[in-house]
């Protein structure tokens, strides 16, 4: 499968897209429009990171805020609050996620 | 951190860089010359992605084989073959991989 073929915007907020699940990991897409963000969440035994592909973004992990551009991967341990605090440019993001 | 930062390629065979390493999920790249390979190869009870980053290869997951190029995704379950048959161009390719 492709990523171009699973990306898509949103008005209303960021958009998100399924690629692949499985028993033990998820791998999906999250697509914002300049200045949507993704509030602040945690993940309880699950790690996560996102690969920024396309534009750029502000992100928060912890305490500390990156901004994130194509090519940079943030990556978000079990139990670690993390979000995009505001995409600066249209921007996608490959995110994958353990399940348990 | 960045992807450019950890593309490394090796002449004797395809190289791999971990990017991040949790509890539950794993980040790295695979990196191949043209014509370098993956050995078929399965993981029990960790499902697996390749992310094409640059490049093409051909691909193999199960009985099936795929030419992937940059952005294409593809999914190996746990327990299933999967592998690198032969990069057909310089290749980078995000892997995320699910730990227990």
């Amino acid at each position: 499968m492709t990523v171009a073929d699973h990306t898509a915007f949103a008005s209303a907020k960021f958009a998100k897209a399924d690629l692949a699940r499985g028993t033990h990991l998820f791998a999906g897409l999250n697509c914002f429009e300049p200045g949507q963000a993704q509030a602040v969440h945690t993940h309880d035994g699950a790690d996560k990171f996102y690969l920024v592909l396309e534009g750029k973004a502000r992100m928060r992990v912890g305490a500390e805020e990156v901004e994130a551009s194509a090519g940079t991967l943030v990556w978000a341990p079990a139990g670690v609050p993390h979000g995009v605090v505001r995409a600066i440019e249209r921007c996608v993001m490959l995110v994958g996620m353990s399940l348990t």
